[in-house]
């Protein structure tokens, strides 16, 4: 196994890097962290380009790793893997994922979640991985939704990003394809005029719109949807966490 | 207004110790912040004892600053007041707020939401923040529970800590209760020897436990309940987040 004990090393400089946005989007490259993430990264043939163990990594998890007879194991110090960690307590564990090259492809059929500007990386996180439980054919990320690749939303999604297509796409565009398919569109509102998801029949194709965590899914795209749908709130909460209004949703809508 | 501009003041020492649960039990207060959760613990009556403004809140505020007639009221610097913050963007505005005296009942009656040794803080407040939506008679927390006036938990709260009784006790006494009441006891499981959650019925009155991030409901507890319920996972993902799988089970459960 390869080794790096320097902290000063050209390529452990390289993957601190990737801890920033604009350094993952030129390096193509992100960072996950932790047995679990690795495991499903290597399991989903996702191009890991560098698993970082540790000590503790190498003695916790000893039997996985002289399974997989790989030459892309390194070992590093505890103190260079503390470095790149953005966890309290590292798990002695780190790789590096390249992104995928090609672009997936939109069907514009089947069940998709559309995210408008969700900021929250557990949201947004939490939220794919409700879509991949849920058997969504798909997931579209709207304007301002945060960064897939940053570590909070990589935890989040568990591995689910593996699972199913994530693309980038104008959401105003997609609905319009939705619609032109016979595709029903739903937007969420607080809005007690909007119709009761209770009332939704469930269905083998829509695409479903979360909004932001503040403000909802914006007007521009409100006035495009077939529907506006609300959870009713019997409590006196103002309004529901906007991943556990997409999870009552999705599997409400569940065609079975 | 009263003023404080000295980080030495002995009142900011001790308002800074409530970040530690240790401190907060010891001196029976904790921490809130920013607007929305201040008004909210205003609106309920709840003891707020000091409501601290820098200059950027009482700028942002001042109307409503105005109209409150406030001596609990305390203008400090922003340095003071970034110092006593969790937030990387500080709002301007904190208050310190007594701990109910009065430990709340528990009835043994209607909906309840049960927490097994669930240990993020933001599940914790996110499911109680759901509990207050679906209108559920109360949050009953077990051992090993995240501290619901953690500044983290308080957050994804929301103030739904306000609107509905959260009370600690050992579950398994509790299940015992209920399950004298006649009230059924339904607890979480990812075993699909369990019973699907479409399967069971409405009801006026019920438990639900929600268990551990990683090992789920514990198997003493298990052992104890009436169902065993599980979601069903359609796509390729372990599991749910497991305030997804509360909100999606109790808006499931609610009796109209």
């Amino acid at each position: 196994m390869k080794e790096i004990i320097s902290m000063k090393n050209t390529m452990v400089k390289e993957i601190k890097k990737l801890r920033i946005k604009k350094h993952r989007e030129a390096q193509e490259r992100y960072l996950i962290e932790g047995f679990h993430l690795i495991e499903e990264a290597i399991q989903a043939n996702a191009e890991v380009e560098w698993v970082l163990l540790s000590q503790r990594g190498l003695e916790e998890w000893s039997e996985w790793i002289s399974e997989q007879e790989d030459d892309r194991f390194i070992f590093v110090t505890e103190e260079i893997l503390t470095s790149l960690s953005d966890l309290p307590t590292p798990q002695g564990m780190l790789a590096v994922v390249k992104m995928p090259k090609t672009e997936e492809t939109l069907s514009y059929s089947g069940r998709w979640l559309l995210l408008d500007n969700v900021q929250d990386p557990g949201n947004v996180g939490t939220m794919i991985r409700t879509a991949d439980a849920v058997g969504m054919t798909g997931v579209i990320l709207g304007e301002g939704c945060s960064d897939i690749y940053s570590t909070k939303v990589l935890r989040a999604m568990q591995g689910s990003n593996y699972h199913l297509p994530i693309v980038r796409h104008p959401l105003a565009e997609a609905v319009e394809q939705f619609k032109q398919n016979n595709v029903p569109v739903y937007g969420t509102e607080l809005n007690k005029a909007a119709v009761s998801y209770q009332e939704l029949p469930k269905k083998e194709a829509y695409a479903l719109i979360m909004g932001n965590e503040g403000q909802g899914v914006s007007a521009e795209l409100l006035s495009l949807v077939d529907h506006s749908v609300y959870i009713p709130i019997i409590g006196e909460a103002e309004s529901l966490n906007v991943a556990i209004a997409a999870g009552v949703l999705m599997y409400h809508l569940l065609p079975f």
